[in-house]
């Protein structure tokens, strides 16, 4: 039953296939830290398309699962290893080549997004999804996700940007999928169909994508409330009427270890404070700004800070970056992304905050508020048996929440591992069928990334 | 063989299932007119998602052919009456609510896409995509074909706006995909999936479709040029560093038959003419305009006019709206809808004006040419043997110059019946062989719009 991996070994180079446990070690878990992660066989540390594809189709000839890798920074479980198959991760394929005339960049998976935006600014170009980890998660890894982030509010998911990419499928055939055309209707759209895939339909080996011009230079306000409802209030009042370019949100938890982290003087009192940006042009960004403000006011905001110095309100930005590693150092988390119709915003997270109280454990809300995707963190200590058990309760319980106020369980990070019992019963058996016919089609075996999205 | 039409008719009516050939006339060709069109079996005009379902599972049960059909607008023959199957018109669900909160849409097929922009609008909201056809196409069509339109050079296709779908499966089981949330990767993108699927997969039963706040007044420039390449060069020029709402492009024949039907003192003699639209905000959508001015001057342009008067602009924006119209009056056209990475705009028309000399065929050409996307009307008199031989030769040779340019065989209408000969080729195997497991996965028996993208 096991399989040969010397052979993978002699074809590719022990340099490529890695079997060593100490080496293998930092390939084993995501962010998410699922303890339940596997111990692979080998790690694949892909050059070229061509080792994905052989590794594809060692895996197909014995039956071994294969779990895409980019960068680990997933918060699902998505790229856990799995007992005795390979990781294929992408890192060392990072190149990036921007075309400033057809805007447009054709990069490999593993660069970072980051990297992406870089190469782009040089030709005063921009890649606008901006999840909070952009720094440190690799383009793969956001079109496997179709990863979000804070300026999604007004320019859309990654998704919106894929125009075309390479993909190695289940039996370690590449192909291409659309290009670096605009529009392309010649066939089914299996180019989105890959996006937001998790690496269960096939491995990503270069990206396609679309680039608008460099952002303008933005202004930021910054408001504080004592009460969530007149936070979450005061978001439907900007959505209502205005397109911010950034329209985020922190409670009080959030806001405590982010200022135990940074020492920045943020109001440890506020039950909620919003971040808030308008990227329009000069005069028009100070103008929204100041509509914003007045809204926050009337919501009875307890302080409003605004500043049209883009550096100043970078602060901010990275204060509200910075939120999941703050939490983190309070304790081990369980970590959501459910999402609402943005009317529910201020019931999901009254109703997180009763979960909270009722199970006894902290649950720090950030979200992506114009967006209606909340990340409540729930935070418990390990050792304390009990507690983790109540978080666990907990973590279901806001699925079971969102979903009820006509939410999703994963608006950004995906199912993965973490998600996947809530799948079915979000979806429906029907919607599920349908999942699993594609999936089905698609890995007849059964290969790719087994245990995320799918049993 | 012949099914037992008379139980759907006794189950749904025979005011839902029409079966004189009289009355099922109108709904056998779609804008393309293919001459090969067949004659249904029976016309069901569904007045909800049940009346849908009856005659998919009825179709299914019998295996009969499905057609789905919106408002007929389409260029490719998609929606094609096919002998001895069931046309599904949607005509008759057009039940459209607007969420001002959500900013979101949900909407019945068979609405046009001008009342859904209609009802938007009342509430200070818009719906982007805007095919030329916008007041007599389909939302449901637009979703089947991942429509374009004018503002897409800025504002994206239909897909980019679809949140969600109701959709009748191929055994007569309707599913809901997405819907009105902002971020949603629970399970495989199966919604991004059956946007453009072209009635292949599934029956559209309803569509939840994102808004943006209503576009801004526009300013509008057309610029004439005595040479194709000037006018190919200030498009790239153009989209190298702006980022019109509109940039259109229509060639000498095209402009004389528009000159012919509207009179409005077009210049005759011009080798093309650009459209181009700003609606940057006040002051900046004139300085917009003012550099496009200045970049086609350079270029060479023989006239420049521009205005910031909406009306004013809106009369070149209807001209060139009307340029398909315009054409057929001048005899039978084979549509094309080319693609190609923006740099090759200029070769690919070029390349047309060459086919057309030797196969001595008129082709017009108009462009959404800020997205590279070209519609090249081959124009021919059906009487001519010889001349419909020879713009039949020419149709394909306009699709074999666009792949070899890396460009698309459709950009925008779709595949259809008339351009499947060709989807193989373009594809190439591989790409083939994918779509069709993803079709035989969802569609097992063929009977979903069979001939259209499948053979
Ligand atoms: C502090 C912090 C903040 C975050 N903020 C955000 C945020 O704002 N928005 C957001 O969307 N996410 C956020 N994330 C989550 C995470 O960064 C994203 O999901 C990211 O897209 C994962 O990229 P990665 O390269 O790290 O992928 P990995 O974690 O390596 O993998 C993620 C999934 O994608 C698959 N995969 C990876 N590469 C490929 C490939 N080339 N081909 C096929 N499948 C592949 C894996 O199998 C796995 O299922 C955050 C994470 C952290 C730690
Ligand atoms: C003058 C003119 C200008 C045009 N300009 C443009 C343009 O700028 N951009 C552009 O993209 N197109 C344009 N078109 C083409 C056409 O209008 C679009 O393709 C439109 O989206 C078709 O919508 P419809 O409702 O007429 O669909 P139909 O023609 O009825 O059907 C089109 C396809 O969609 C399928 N379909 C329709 N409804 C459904 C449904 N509810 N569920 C599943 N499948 C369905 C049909 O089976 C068929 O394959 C133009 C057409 C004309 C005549």
């Amino acid at each position: 039953m096991s399989a040969p991996i010397h052979e993978l070994v002699a074809e590719l180079g022990d340099d490529v296939v890695v079997t060593e446990p100490d080496r293998m070690a930092g390939y084993r878990y995501d962010r998410a830290h699922d303890p339940d992660a596997g111990t692979p066989l080998a790690v694949v540390r892909a050059r070229h398309t061509a080792d994905v594809q052989a590794a594809v189709r060692f895996a197909a000839a014995h039956l071994l699962p294969v779990v895409p890798r980019g960068a680990g920074s997933g918060l699902s479980g998505g790229s856990s290893a799995v007992d005795g198959g390979l990781v294929v991760s992408l890192e060392r394929m990072t190149a990036i080549d921007v075309d400033p005339v057809t805007r447009v960049v054709v990069t490999q998976p593993g660069a970072m997004n980051a990297q992406v935006k870089a190469a782009a600014a040089e030709h005063g170009l921009w890649y606008p999804p901006d999840p909070s980890s952009y720094e440190f998660c690799s383009i793969g890894g956001n079109v496997a996700t179709n990863a979000g982030g804070l300026c999604c509010v007004k320019y859309g998911v990654t998704t919106d940007y894929v125009l075309g990419l390479e993909v190695v499928l289940a039996d370690g055939t590449a192909v291409r999928l659309g290009g670096p055309r605009l529009k392309d209707v010649a066939g089914l759209s299996l180019t989105k169909l890959f996006v937001g895939s998790e690496g269960t339909l096939g491995v990503v080996t270069e990206v396609t994508l679309r680039l608008v011009p460099q952002q303008r230079p933005t202004a930021t306000l910054v408001a504080t409330f004592a009460e969530l409802d007149d936070a979450t209030g005061a978001v439907l009042d900007i959505t209502r009427r205005l397109r911010p370019s950034m329209l985020e949100f922190m409670d009080r938890p959030t806001i405590n270890a982010v200022e135990d982290m940074t020492r920045m003087g943020l109001d440890r009192e506020a039950a909620a404070m919003l971040v808030v940006q308008s990227d329009e042009p000069a005069g028009h960004a100070a103008a929204e700004i100041a509509e914003i403000e007045a809204l926050c006011e009337k919501r009875g905001a307890t302080e409003v800070f605004t500043t049209d110095d883009p550096a100043e309100g970078q602060q901010f930005v990275t204060a509200r970056r910075e939120a999941i590693p703050a939490v983190e150092r309070t304790g081990t988390l369980l970590l959501e992304d459910v999402g609402v119709p943005l009317p529910q915003l201020g019931a999901l997270v009254d109703g997180i905050a009763a979960i909270s109280a009722a199970r006894e454990v902290t649950i720090a809300v950030i979200a992506h508020a114009g967006d209606g995707n909340t990340h409540p963190l729930v935070v418990y200590d390990p050792a304390d048996a009990d507690m983790a058990q109540r978080a666990q309760t907990a973590f279901g319980e806001v699925m079971d929440l969102a979903v009820s106020l006509g939410g999703a369980i994963t608006g950004e990070h995906g199912v993965g591992r973490l998600k996947r019992p809530w799948l079915g019963g979000y979806l429906g058996d029907d919607v599920m069928a349908l999942n699993r016919r594609v999936k089905d089609a698609l890995d007849p075996l059964g290969i790719l990334n087994p245990g995320a999205v799918f049993d």
